[in-house]
């Protein structure tokens, strides 16, 4: 399950620029994948090192060098000598603990994303940390290492040149990264509308504890999700507006498509919050409801049985004189009345609607 | 009854620009109406295929191109073709989980509006997604085919030549649309305010649980209406600022009108939820009320019946030697001095304010 | 009572500036008066109908024309083309639901308030627009034509010659009456204050469900104050700042004024809210403060009883072995015992501090 | 104890610039006192009316006047004629409701503020208004009239020429004078810091129904804090940008000053405000906390007696043919029996950590 | 345990600029270290007085004087005078009360930061300040002398020359500074989110009342975290802008790297207070679903035993004519009856789900 703030004490202290993995510990190999495209030219290569990368740097093609594992300095630091990227940005890189963000340092943009999966099974979100370089002709972007990713439909566009991908920049590949992110997101909030329509239905007809841990579990998952988006936002938004040359004006139309998608999403975790919320109300509301109605069954039965025993009690005291204790018919006459009173206190409650 | 997302899971992965349907399945035919005037001219016309509507892209006078089903990507994709609109607009036309928004494409405006229809038997809202293309001539209106809708007293108005509406431009024709719209959240705001009124007559006189479910119902409604009509505000408001061409300055005045009765609509809506957050704390203290009522009943009767119930058993025990059990009075004093502790307790009771 | 939202439906489909009345159905005649003054010189009328008004449009003396019901279009209608006045200002006049505005339309400013009375007996407020339309030598003021206005202080200061205002001009007269209005807010968040004041010293001593009530309503009441309020901030911020050529400076800095009481005014509405909210959670904890007492009421006798029964029952068994039944001072000895069960209990519930 | 809002009935209608005294009833004469000072130079006046200060208006030294009482507007008029002052100034100084303000009259600024005591016997806030008129070389200060103020301090660093004071203009002295308004908001608030902690203590150890009362009143006067703090914010900001040329910008640096501390009492009164809000929580917790241990306490005495009592009220049966009745080890086998059952309920309740 | 407000009582009244410490009381003697480095060169002395800093005053390379202690006014004094320090930036070292803020004076800039310390045992944070007063080529760091700081991996980089410190001006080393206040916070909330997550385990298990009291001071510990880290966002934020020429262009994007932290702190604060919102919800639910189950129980021993006592009693009365006393399988009927009823009851208890 996601957690709200990795372990970052092995960094405290060294200084700013030295490469620390800030996440879940991962021993796989470093998976590094080539895609080369170029309107009717495209080429795909699985990589050994991070060296092998180099020569897609000048390319006048599109070069999009994906990155599963970001655990080994070794290699993001070659890289960032070849490259030239500043060590903050590596260090942020392995930093998996990053919100979204978007920094501008001229010849490049460095976008911080997050990718969500939802693990139905245990209820949580799993979040995966994305991050891209995006320059004039090559798209770098990195993933921690996790199983699977959301870009395949982007690979497969490629590949089959569906769409204009192939005929736009590095710039529009991006775009269609962060898109498919974002489309991501969709799926993930689908599943937990659909979570908690369910409860909904069950929630008043049978308010158990069960439900209020996974109203619980919702609310926290709402929260992850929202520290995810809203500052995503604002990445959109700033790279919609134009402000790097990297961005060209064919693309920001497409950003402005992405920015909808996340206002929406935004959208759709506020209004979920607001039914949590309200849920919660209504379950609290229920229980004390049951409450209730356990107390008038409660007070019927000991406003009905505690006379009766005291009067029956009464004639079992053992005084010599008690009038009627002769009388042979005593008994029926006791029970007459003791139901005449059962009675009585029925009609009682039931014009109180207690019954 | 309305739902917070959308099913957008078979869009995931496809090329922006392609059109998908998103939103309910809708099975019948696309129906196309155009209405032509211009002063004294004026033909109205049931269309078989989009591709008719095409002569009236070029024609002087102010078309009105209303059409109802937008789950045929074909046509969409044919009209869009013709009127050179972009690829992004139609796929949001036809993604039905749009939020209202207005994009300026230069020489059109696209708009994005919320028609709400309250359909009182199950309690919830049924939204139906209207655009707006707004032309320099035209303006095409895309309905999603449900049955219904709000503009037959605008149409009404054309037909019949009543007020100016025939002697304004195209921007006139989608103020009043517009108008029309927001119109008809008052109709909703009225039954909704009426049920809440009903409600809250009932709340303190008889907390049942029904009513819970009751005001859930509403606070849902009310965070879609919320949803529909706080984008719009922001809509109207810069198409009132003029800043579109397409909007001549005499239009502007009425649009200014129509933004009134958003803010209007916005304020309404958020008092019906202060009031409805309301009515839930007066139902749970009035639970609350219940419970301690319910307690007194039954803490008054304990009171009272358990030291009777133990005095008379005292006097059943079989010891042999009780003082009193031969004494012809006992009978008699047992019982006066019980209903003198019925008394005295009903006192402290009443003192207390128990009874 | 006020409502959130006035019956609007008649009106929905008509074209807009159609004079359609929104609001209470009044059939008193419509009363029309009008106050001209100019330094020394002072006249006052009763016109039966509008048109009587006409001569003073162009008098060079300022005229107050002041028009008690709203509910005649026909009326308007001549006003508004003599005047020359929007269609959309007309029809906003015989809207009563219209928030607090100001709209410039260069030679004349339309400006819709809300005077508010307190209806003590119901516990309600009671809300009358007015509007006022101020040219350069004019003020026309529409009331919605209830019992009673908060002006007779201004009719009396210029019949009178009292302050400066016989020697001012329109602008004065207008900050005149919105003063007015503003003042009687004072008045009417004094005896609501005074309410919750009285409330409030009931609370802790004695929460009964009547208090409930009497919040939920002073709750309400805050809303509808709030509403009809913060709108009016930012109208007299707008005339103070002077943008219409209408106002004097020297009536500016009394305009200032009229904005801190507005300012004022709300903050005082903010801090009632605060103090409701305060009092809700108050009047909900003081309940479950006394279910917990009654609780333990209950608990104790049960806890003291229930035993003391058992022990009864066991000597009342009708075994023909138990110990002690022959013993002449068994029943002494058994209820010595009970005693200081009783005893005991008390003393432990002492300590529990249920006592 | 400090009212929300005072009477200001008397005020409605009459003409703005009406002197009309809203406050408290105050009877004592209006105390004046002059210091005036220039470096070396000091001389301290008490004076009988307001006409003897006219002198020290045209001086070159700094000249302090402050006034004790404001209930008489004769006094008030006269300064103002003398100084000439707006009469809307001289209104606003009159009401004691005015919020913190400063307004800018161009040779003079006049400067509303709130000076707060804390009387600890009953619990409330009793605050004071403070109004300054600040010119080119003069100052005057205006109280109501209640016992005590703070500005004894800066008396007696002008007396002692404590300081830097006595070389400083008027502009210092309006600095000196707001530092010791805003230094003693510290006094009240260590007070009602101290109040929160010791209830703090109280508060889960022992919830009784008078720490209700207690922080109910300390969330009022935070309430009342905050209606006096908040404002000034915004007036210490504006001096101290400098927009009159009355401030010298070595007194702006001091200012900031003030602005710092300004903002720090503010945070204080809202983390103060949270933490009530926090200990409102927990005290109704607490009080659920304990109903359920009373319940836990009820139920294990029914469950255990109840079941214990019937099966003794079975052998107190008149029926002939009861099997064990005529046994001699009935008595001993059932008493053993009951033992069990209370063991063994015990150790049921033991597993559910009820006792 | 950290406090909201220090006393400050003993500074009311003294004029501006007066050095008064604020604080905790210390004794303990004031600690100089001075690290002076450029380069390849590098010292590191400890002083004894304050005036043996001041040759480092005008030396070329970078002089760090670090203070631990400032409860000394004279020696501060001393320290003013000789780098010419604003008297009122020295008394604000001594309080120790300061928000976090930043002031620029032209020559040096003026910082104010919270250290945190999280002292585990019993439960509250510890919170020191530092100020620090950057000049061309000095920093002077003051602390309050509290045990222990964070900035020994900042000496030990000086020490050794690791990273690139050695090689940058007195802003880097200022950077480095409040980078190790900021990655400190992380360390807090990393033992803060600990000690969520294990309460939010056992929460819905065991809802004991302890847990409250550690929710309790968890929220306390956010209130106190946020009042530290919200103004520090605005202080980096400026200082990154490099409205202050102190501030290098290379130090600048390591100033933007404090403020991602900064941001993330923040976030991580704001989710925690949501999340123990959300638990202190769930607590006071499960304690009503606890007393829902204990009341269940009550209610079925009830609604079962009392009945049976009933019928009990009535054959235990002594009347003289009983149907069935003389029967011999009276007491086996009986008893199955008895049971019939106790089945039945058990069924419709199952039923309504209380079993």
């Amino acid at each position: 399950m996601a957690r709200v703030l990795k372990k970052r004490s092995n960094k405290i202290g060294v200084p700013p620029g030295t490469l620390v993995h800030i996440g879940e510990e991962i021993t796989k190999d470093v998976k590094i994948t080539v895609l080369d495209y170029k309107n009717e030219e495209f080429q795909e290569q699985k990589m050994d090192s991070l060296e092998a990368c180099i020569p897609f740097r000048d390319k006048d093609s599109v070069s999009w060098i994906d990155i599963e594992g970001i655990h080994q300095p070794a290699t993001l630091e070659g890289l960032g000598k070849c490259y030239g990227f500043h060590p903050l940005v590596l260090e942020d890189i392995m930093a998996t603990d990053q919100r979204p963000k978007m920094e501008d340092f001229g010849d490049y943009l460095f976008i911080v994303l997050k990718m969500i999966k939802y693990s139905g099974n245990n209820g949580g979100l799993d979040i995966e940390q994305v991050s891209l370089i995006l320059g004039k002709n090559y798209l770098i972007s990195f993933q921690e290492g996790k199983e699977g990713d959301v870009f395949n439909p982007v690979r497969e566009r490629i590949r089959t040149s569906k769409g204009r991908i192939r005929n736009m920049g590095a710039d529009y590949l991006a775009y269609a990264l962060m898109d498919a992110v974002v489309d991501n997101y969709y799926l993930v909030l689908e599943k937990l509308g659909e979570e908690i329509e369910s409860i909904e239905e069950r929630l008043m007809a049978d308010p158990v504890p069960e439900t209020l841990r996974v109203i619980h579990g919702l609310k926290r998952d709402m929260i992850f999700l929202r520290k995810s988006v809203w500052p995503l936002r604002e990445v959109v938004s700033v790279l919609e507006r134009r402000e790097s040359l990297l961005i060209a004006e064919s693309t920001a139309i497409y950003l402005k498509d992405v920015y909808d998608h996340t206002i929406q999403v935004i959208d759709t975790v506020e209004t979920y919050r607001d039914m949590l919320a309200g849920m919660l109300d209504i379950y609290l509301t229920s229980i004390n409801n049951r409450l209730n109605s356990v107390m008038k069954v409660l007070t019927v039965i000991a406003t009905i049985f505690m006379p009766l025993s005291f009067f029956a009690s009464v004639y079992g005291m053992n005084f010599k004189f008690i009038p009627g204790l002769e009388w042979e018919w005593s008994f029926t006459v006791f029970n007459g009345a003791m139901g005449l009173i059962v009675i009585g206190m029925m009609l009682i409650f039931r014009k109180k609607k207690w019954l």
